[in-house]
Order: C-alpha cells, then sequence, then structure tokens
C-alpha cells in the first residue's frame, strides 16, 4: 500500500486532531431489541460527543436499519421516537461533536455509525480516534473510483474493507486496518458478529462487557453500569475480539508495538466513574489534584472547582493541603458540556450559560473566586 | 366576595399543593428585546420548572406578542427559534413543571404567561406559588359566566382583574389578589407597566435588580446573574412594585401579617448560588450539614453526597465531622432535575438514567456507597 | 341588549366581509369514533378554506379533546398524525382561510371549533358566517370582564351563552344568537348533544344527512357523499336542531323573515356536486353558461374555461352557441384554490403557478387564449 | 464489459418496470439562484412523481449543496424552508414516486440527484427512466469494491462514471452510459457543466430551453413555461448535451437505433399542455377520444369524463359523436394523482377521497354514471 502519511496530511489543520478525538462507541448482541440498550449505552457515553450519534441494527425481519440524527441521545433515541424502527438482536451506535464546517442539513452524512453492502453482506462501523494517512488514503481510493459520501476519516476503513480480497469481514477489516495509522477504538457488525477492535498503541479505550448471555463493547465501563452489565476485561491494545452467538475470539492482526494510552482521557475525556487502564478516573484525578498540592502549595481561604470536570482534582487538593472544599462556582444543569461545543464563541456562550459566580450578590467565596 | 377556601378545596389532591409550589417567574422593562433577557433569565431559573416555559412581550409596533412552549428554555428561546417573534422593551416569563394528567397537545393551555384584554388594554401574568381557594374562585367565576382557558388556578386571577372595577390594571391586581388566598410571587405586565408582588407571607421568593437603566423582577438572584444585573432588594411580603418608565413605587396592599417563607426554597427549591432572605442558600445548606454533623454522628470512610443538591450539606458534614469529602456518585450531564418529572416511572427512570455508582467495576468508595 | 351595529362597525375594513364569508362547517353524533367522519367531511369541504382547520370531540373517558391546525386536513387529520387524540361518539369540525394580519403562531388562536366551559358543562361552537354587529358587541362583553382569545366575531356567540340564564346549552344558544346580526350557519357540541342552527336569511348553507344511525351536519351535500351518508334535508332558515341520542328536535328561535341566500354560493364557493336550496349547484353554472351565450353570444373557434369553477359555466355556453368546448388552460393539481389564498401577493404567485396556458410551444387553442 | 442484461434481470419482479417509469427531471444554469427556478420546474412536473424530491446546487462559495426530501415540492422547496440552502447559479432537481417498500426514515436514502465525488470534482445526476441491467451491473460493481448508497437503478452509472479512466465529466458519463441498457433521460451537473442525455431509443422526454442567457432542460415543456422559458428544441434520442457557460455542444456517444418513444407519454404520463414529440398532449388525447368514438360507437346521454387525465379525451368523443359533453364526476382539488399513489390500499383510498359522483342527492347526470 503506497500511502504512506505525509507531513502535509497530518498537519494541514492544527485543530482537526484535537477536534476528533472525542467520540463513544457502544455495541452490543444476543439480547432482545439490542439497539435500546445501545441507546442507554450511548447515554452514558453522551460526555464524549454530544451533537450527533447514531444507531445501526440488524434482525432478520428487516435487515439493517439505521438512524443517524444531531442532537441528544434522549431526544433522538426514546422508544417513542424511532426505537421501533431499530429491531433486532445486534447493534451499534456512536456519539459525536459536529464536524467543523458541516453544521445543518449535510451534517449528517458525517454521523456514524457507516454503513456499506459488501459482496458477502453489508457492515456497519463506528470509530473513535483519528487516522494519520487518511487523506492520503483518501485521495488514492477516489483515484481508484470509490465514491465518499462523507467527509470523515472513517469512510476510508468502509472502502478499504470494500476492496479487500478477504473472504470474511473479520478478515477484510484486518486487511483495511494494517493499511491504517494512528487511533482507532472501533465497533462493528455485520449481521451475525459484533467486532471490536483496538489500535496497537491502544491510544482510545474500549472495554467488553457481559449483559446476562449478552456481550457489550463500550468505550468506558459506565456505559455498561447503565445497564446494569458486568465488566469483563478491557480490549487490549492492537486486539480485535470477534462475537459470534454468545463465543468471543481474539485475535491480534497488528505487528506489536509498546503501547502509548492519551493522557486526556484521565484529565478530561472520560467520565469519573469509569476505569481506564485499570485505575480509576476519579482517583487518577484526586491524586493529580494531591500532587498539585505538593508541587505548587498556595495559601487560601477555600478550594473552589470549576465544576464538573475539575471536582476530584480540587477534592484533592483540599485533602492534601487541608484548605476548606467548597463549590464556590455553580453550574446550571441545563446546558450541555462546554469542552467539545463546535465552535469557539459557542464555546464563549456556553460558559456564560453554564456556570455562575455569584457576583452581584454577597459572595459565597470571596478570596477564590473574585 | 363569598369565595371562602373550604376544605375539601385545598386537600382534593394531597399531591397538588407540592407539585404546584414550584415555578419560575422573570421580568425585564426599559431594554431593547426585553424578550432576550427574559429567555436567558428562565434559563437560569430553569431548575424551577423545566417542562414548560412562555414569555409575552410588548412593542408599539405589533403589540403583545406570546410563545409557550413544552420543552427546555435553550431549545425553546433562542433567537433562531422564534425570538425574532417578540419584540419590545417590556417583557415577562415563566418555566413550570407540566400538568399532572394534562400532558401532550392540551397541556399547552396550562404554560404561562396568561394574557387576558380588559377594557382598559391587555395584561400578562406569570405566577409562582399555588392558591387555596381557587377551586371555590373558580366555581363562583364560571357561574357568573367566566370562560376558562387552562386547568390553572392562576386564570382565577384574570378573571377576577377583568371583573374589577379598579381604574387602573395595578388596581385590578390589587382588587384581584385581595380575593385570593395561598402563595403568589407574580410578574406581570401591561404595554408599559412592569408589576411584581409578593403574598403577606412571603412564601415564594421574587427579587428586584436592575440592569443599566433597566429594572429586572426574577425569582431568585441567579436571574439576576446570568445577565449581569445588580441586585437591588427583594421584594417584601406583601409589597407590590409597580415600575413605569424606570421608576419604581411600592405598594402595600394587603392587610400585614407576620411572614412565613417556605423552608423548601432552601433545602431543595432555590439554587445554591442564589440569595434567599439574605442568606446564601449554598452557605445554609452548608450549615444544615454541619448541623447534622454534630446532631448525629457517624462513623464513616468518606462523605459522598447524592449530587447536585446534596452536594452543600455532604460538604457541611465533612468540615464537621473531618471525615473526608469525595464525590462517589456521578451525575450524568444529559438529563434534567430529578424531583420536578411529572410522574413517579419518570422520576425513577430519571435516577437510573442521571446517577451512576459505579458497581461493576472496582468501586472508588467501597463502604459509603455499597 | 344595546349593541345595535353601527355603520363604523361593518365599514370599518372593506375587505373584511368578503374575505369572511367562506368556511366549511361539519358534525357527527352517534357513530364510533367521530372525529375520524368528520376528517373526511372536512376534506370534502376545503374547497370553503384551506388555510387552518380543527376538530373538537367528547368521550366519557377523556372528556374534551381539542386539536386546532394551520394547513391541510389531509396533513393534519389522518389517523397517524393525532386522531387518536380525539375519541368518542360526537365530534365537530371547521376549516377556514386565515385571518388577515394574524399569520404565524398567533394564528392558530382563531382556529375554531372555539371552545367554553360554563356553569353546565363544556360547549364547542364552529361558525360559518359574519356577524355585522360583533364589534359593538365585543366592546360590551369586555366592558362587562369578558375575556377575549380570539379575534374572531364567533367568540361572542360563546361569551353571550355564558352569560345567558337559560337553563340548558341549547337554550343558551338561542339567547346568545338572538342578539347577534348578519350570517351563521353553526354545529355545535355538548357532551351528549350535537346542534345546528342557520340564521333567518339562510345566507350560508347547511344541510342533514343519516348514515346507518347516525346523524350529520355539513356545510354541503359534497360532506355526505364522502361518508356515504344519505341526503336527509337542508336545515331551514331560523331553524335550530338539536340531536341527542338519535333523536333530532327542530326549533325556531327567531323571528321569521324572508330568507336571501348568498348567490355567490352557486357562483363560486360551494363545490359543483353539491346541492344548495334544492338545485345542483353544477347545473345551476351550467345553465349560466347557456344564458350568457344567449344574452352576450359571441363568434370563437372554441370555449376554453378557466378551471376549476369556470367549467361547468363554459360548457353550458359551448352546448348553447354550438362553438366547440375545448381544455386550453391546465390546472397544475399541486396547489390548492386561488380565491381563498389570504393575500394579494400569495393570490397573484398562486395562479401563476396553477394555471398554464402553454404559451412557448405551438399553442392548442390560438384564437381562444392568446 | 460482461454485464450482458440477463432474463432473471429484467423479469425479477414484473410491477418494477411499470412504477420506474415515472420521474420529473429539471436542471438550469447561468441565472443566479438556479434552485428556485428548479424547484418552480420541479412543480410543474409534479405530476410525474410527487412523492419525494430533490435539489442539487454549486456555488462557488459554499460548493456543491443538496436536498433531499419526502413529499410535495411546494412543501419543501420553498423560500422560507430551505432554498437558501441551495445558492449558486447551477442547479438540478428531481422528483418521484416513492420506492416499494423503502417507506419512512430509509427511504430518503433513494430520492435523488445522486451525488458523487470524482478524482475529477463532483457530479450529480437526476435520471427518470429504468435501466434493464442495473441488477448485474450492481452485482458486479460490488464485487469489485463499489459501496451502494440506495436500492436505486440510477447509483449504478454513478458509480461506472467513477471507475471510467475518461479525463472529464461528460466523457466519463459517456463510458457509463454506453453500459447500461434501459431507458435514461438524464439531467446531470458539474461545477460548471450542465447536462443532458436520452437514451437512443429515447423511450423518456427531454426539453431543451432558454430563459434569458439561461439554458433549461425540462422533462416536458410544461416546465419551460412556468418560468417563462422559451422552447428551444427535443433532446434527441441518443444526443448528449452539454451546456457550459452559454454554450450548448452536442454529441452523439451511442449506436443509433430506430426511437421506440413510450406511448404512455401521451396516454397517461405527460400533462396535457406539453408538446411531446413535436405533438400536443391534449390534441393526442382529444384525438384518441375521436378515433374511440368512430371505432365503438355507444347510444347515450352524455360523455363524463374521468378526471383530470381522461377529459380530453371525452372532449374529442364528444366533439366525434355528437353526445354532450358533461362533467359527472367532481375532483377534491385537495389530493394528488392517484395513479402514483405507492400501493393498491392507498391508490383506492385516494380514489375515494378524490372523486365524487353525488350518490345520495339529485343525480346530475343519471345514465352516464350510476
Amino acid at each position: 500500500m503506497s500511502a504512506t502519511p505525509s507531513k502535509s496530511d497530518s498537519q494541514f489543520d492544527p485543530d482537526e486532531d484535537k477536534l476528533r478525538e472525542e467520540c463513544g462507541v457502544f455495541g452490543m448482541s444476543g439480547v432482545e431489541d439490542a439497539a435500546n440498550f445501545v441507546a442507554l449505552g450511548l447515554h452514558a457515553l453522551q460526555h464524549r460527543g454530544h451533537e450527533a450519534g447514531g444507531i445501526v441494527s440488524y434482525s432478520e425481519s428487516v435487515g439493517f436499519q439505521s438512524a443517524r440524527k444531531s442532537g441528544y441521545v434522549r431526544d433522538n433515541f426514546t422508544r417513542a421516537s424511532g426505537m421501533a424502527h431499530l429491531p433486532g438482536p445486534i447493534a451499534i451506535g456512536h456519539v459525536r461533536y459536529s464536524t467543523s464546517g458541516s453544521k445543518g442539513a449535510t451534517a449528517i452524512r458525517d454521523v456514524q455509525p457507516f454503513f456499506g453492502e459488501f459482496a458477502m453482506g453489508g457492515a456497519a462501523i463506528a470509530h473513535n480516534g483519528n487516522l494519520t494517512n487518511a487523506r492520503a488514503l483518501r485521495r488514492d481510493l477516489v483515484e481508484r473510483g470509490a465514491i465518499f459520501q462523507s467527509s470523515s476519516d472513517t469512510e476510508c476503513i468502509i472502502h478499504l474493507m470494500a476492496r479487500s480480497f478477504g473472504k470474511t469481514i473479520p478478515d477484510r477489516m484486518k486487511d483495511a486496518l494494517r493499511q491504517v495509522e494512528g487511533a482507532f477504538s472501533i465497533v462493528a457488525m455485520t449481521r451475525h458478529k459484533l467486532l471490536g477492535v483496538r489500535d496497537p498503541l491502544g491510544i482510545r479505550p474500549l472495554v467488553l462487557g457481559k449483559f446476562k448471555g449478552a456481550y457489550v463493547l463500550s468505550s468506558e465501563t459506565c456505559g455498561l453500569d447503565i445497564i446494569g452489565a458486568k465488566f469483563e476485561r478491557e480490549i487490549e491494545p492492537g486486539e480485535m475480539v470477534v462475537i459470534t452467538k454468545g463465543k468471543v475470539e481474539s485475535f491480534r492482526p497488528f505487528e506489536p508495538v509498546r503501547p502509548r494510552p492519551c493522557i486526556f482521557e484521565y484529565v478530561y475525556f472520560s467520565r469519573p466513574d469509569s476505569i481506564i487502564g485499570g485505575k480509576s478516573v476519579y482517583e487518577v484525578r484526586r491524586e493529580i489534584g494531591k500532587q498539585l498540592a505538593i508541587e505548587a502549595p498556595v495559601e487560601a481561604d477555600m478550594v473552589c472547582p470549576v465544576p464538573d470536570s475539575g471536582t476530584p482534582a480540587a477534592i484533592g487538593f483540599a485533602q492534601q493541603s487541608g484548605i476548606p472544599f467548597e463549590m464556590g462556582i455553580v453550574r446550571n444543569q441545563y446546558v450541555g458540556r462546554t469542552f467539545i461545543a463546535p465552535t469557539a464563541q459557542i464555546r464563549d456562550m456556553g460558559v456564560r450559560l453554564k456556570l455562575n459566580v455569584p457576583s452581584s450578590t454577597a459572595s459565597i467565596c470571596p478570596r477564590a473566586v473574585n
């Protein structure tokens, strides 16, 4: 494969890499109306991307069904508003931020999971991560007649699979993923198989869970908790699992390398109640706060977090320093998460609409905040 | 007036009193596009009722305009989706929970502000509280030819105003309110006047603020903070203020009684960053936690709040007892507030969708939560 | 009653009288899911007003239910989109053009049927016609404390009923209608009664039909045909019928006058397949064309109608004159009726979008059209 | 190319050929906001398919934009509801019936125009007709890695273009169309070129018009009339025109055969005011009626058409036979066209809702209809 990633590909847009990091993926097979569970899982993963979401399911009676929408999971994927269109015992889903520049009607074409029909049947794929050689791959594929429907990196994987000589979908996915570079935690499905893959560096998380006889794949463990699934284990860096009728097979399609998971999962991306790499995100954040109190002590009346992701670190700082912990900044519960809003302007608005330091009234924490 | 409140009126439905307590009211006059500020104020007050909201504005060019909708303020009252229909320098708004049993299409008729055209011009009214003699009043009014459009207590006030012999809208409102019993914090408007009234017992809060030359009325001070308005003072129990072209007049239409403000404003209804009765809600809650630690000490590894309203009390308990404070229960930011959801079933669902104690994974707070 | 119609009332807006003429009313009782039949009847009457429509139904289980919407009957009142909300064995409906000036969100408040709760229970009313003393009545009612929700003449009738001392709804309606002046063909309902009334002049049509054991009221006979109901008779000028559990009572509440039905029902308003005043509208129009050929003969190659309302007259002209009849102007089936669109601008657009005389191509009727 | 059409391909579903015949295509270049003209053109062509429609436009500032929707042109493509998203001086559009079985959310993927990005830029295509070797082509393409997004024949053309070695889009379209068999009248566009093609048999119509300096392609001449464009000429069977900056080039990419246009265009599909093959559709239908009167004379009181497509033939029959022409069956203007509704059940409903022979009243044409 000639698609070596050139510098110009990965550095064309300095923001692109950062923005594409955060997504949530979830899949389940072996349970009635799997899409309902996927919707709950996506709801729990919504902090990884709340601009849009999608679900694909498969049932013998109506085949593959897909729903991809802008907005919150709770608004789009409730039973009343369309879950009935997503029947069957196997389904996968994806939540994401919006694509830069493709707001409005056309943005939907970038909402995952993507679906393609191959010679051997259809497959759907949901991807968290970004591919550093996507532009070069795309150029090569288009020159050879591939028609792209989206502006997403992920669609390259589908086209590489469609052109593979592999005899099974899992074989074709191995072929495809050996040609891409970068970060990928993937949940995919065929009519009867649920697939999970993590890139050799293990940049983005992916865990395996069990719910009665059914298997679950989720970006984070909080996706298992919401449906009451049992945590089995993490998918390991460089591992592919193929789940068929309640049986899990494990493959190692990639050359082994030393894993380099992304530190931002602990700092910001993941929910504090998730377990990443065997460690509680909450505890890691609290330890960071303690270490900060040791390395950079300050004299103060109180320690106030910027809620919500700063709270565990502030608790740690307060515990280590002995300075009282207080909630000096109040969060309006009726807005989404600041960081992942699509533009700087809305990010600024978001902060004003979301956080309040009571300034017009008697302040509750005079020195720390004002 | 014969409408003495009978026992049967106020005790017919034991849940009704509790459910009808919580609403948010906001009004502003003397600023361009007042409705935009009202929308922000309602957003800040949304914890008082997130099922529905409405805004009425008045401009010389298009007269009174009204928008009343189910759902969140952020979805209904943004510039794009209809603020252009609400022009003018004066506007009031209301947020509420849904009415029990009147879900769907017909529920809109119960969404405030209510509007009526009187002999001397129109008036709109937004009401937080419940009237204990509403049923008797309604029966009397219907017998005398009044046609009710809603099932709300508040509509009685409009009809009493329409039948008053008062020569001005404020006089008619005094007449009307002297005939009702119960709790009312009211924001109302005519074409050129903004009115605020609190019942003699001062059961629900209402504050006056100032934004440049304009005046603001809000259920809580957090509604002033979001638009950067300065806190002036509370409307006092039994006081009516009439704001006309930047001038505030104060009236005392009711017989004075000893105020009895509702303790639940401190415990649950109000936002922690609001000042109620001169006291920070956050500090009151923290003091409650401290007092609990004194009165009911326990031996424990950590103190974990049920977020979000329990957090200040848990902080106080931890400070008083010396037991470490930890966030052992994580809240999903993508759902609304539990308490005010309309049915028990949705309340249960809400809790499952909203809070997570990580059970399938290594717990972060083994003794306190499990 | 002092509400004598002053000149200024009826002449304030020269267009108002003309525009308010055309509406369609329909009611049915004694059949399961009466609202479904009402929806079909309104569909057949849509030529009398396609801008908005509404249905009110009553069932023991859920009481009065109402749906009032902008747009076509076929879009608003199908089973899927909400007929389930309108259960019960009795229902009435109304179709109308939009109100001048009240486009958009607020227009809905002018969509009939109107509903009011009286001391003796609720009643809904649908009205075709216009009241010449409506402004004076409205002024008097507002001075006495009535609160109007709409800008429609019809609401006066509801308020007059609410203030009547009559002991039954039919008695109150008689009281109310004796105080109004002008044109009214009314279909109304209480929980168990269906009412039909025509003003003493018989200006607008109203017919009674029978469907199995059930009774039907409709503006025109084409509303009976669509549901397969049998034509019983016209409601006579000045007659009120009250239908209770399959029994029809007839009253004469008004002082008798010589009827003066509106000629425009034959010329334009009614459908050609309706029978008005015992005469086929189609045949009346064809006879008008024959008479025109006698009174104003022309020499021509062909007679071309402007479709659709001009077609019967053109056929008559052709039959009388012996000049061949041709369809030289083609109508686009995907637009509504020209005449009743709300503004001159849209009326003009409507004609351009609706009718085509093929000018860029070889003409099919060279002399008659070009 | 191995894709010889097998018997099984074209005969798999006996209804498929018939149902896929009728669509409308329209394109325009060289005028500001071309999409607005395309919307008008599609409105005039809506009798060829009213279930769904789409428009693609191109402007230098925002590139290719697409809107594809279920429902009527007048509801989807007005200025208010989204025409602003379709800027630019070049646009094409398509109207169609729904696909059998793919109702609901997924049907949108079958709504044309289709769009693909090739190595040399994007192209959009709108197709009226059906390809007899589509199944075989699709199978071959999928085996070679093509990913299909729709179930439509037309998508084969896009994939064949993407894989062509042609150096320009028109060359690639020639390549692609030489490999398909069956009926195609196509309007396509690149960033700067508008293309029109008709299959060698000339099965479906396509005409060229001129509007000031701009060129127009339309299925029928009625699409020219609505925007006031001048009829230039028909695209000839087997011809491809490429319109670039106001210049029209003509190509003959196919081996010439004897044209065999579809007789149903005269009998049913086309509008009576269109000119097909140099003949007025209205006149052809009237002549058919005359010939019927000669070949199969009857004794009758009147000749009544089933409106609307039967009207010209009934006029011809009446003219030839001397029997009076009457409109005995009345059409409700508020429904769409019967023939092209998607299922037999809705077709039946459609007739009941649309046509009325007044049976419950004195009949206007006793012998002919009853």
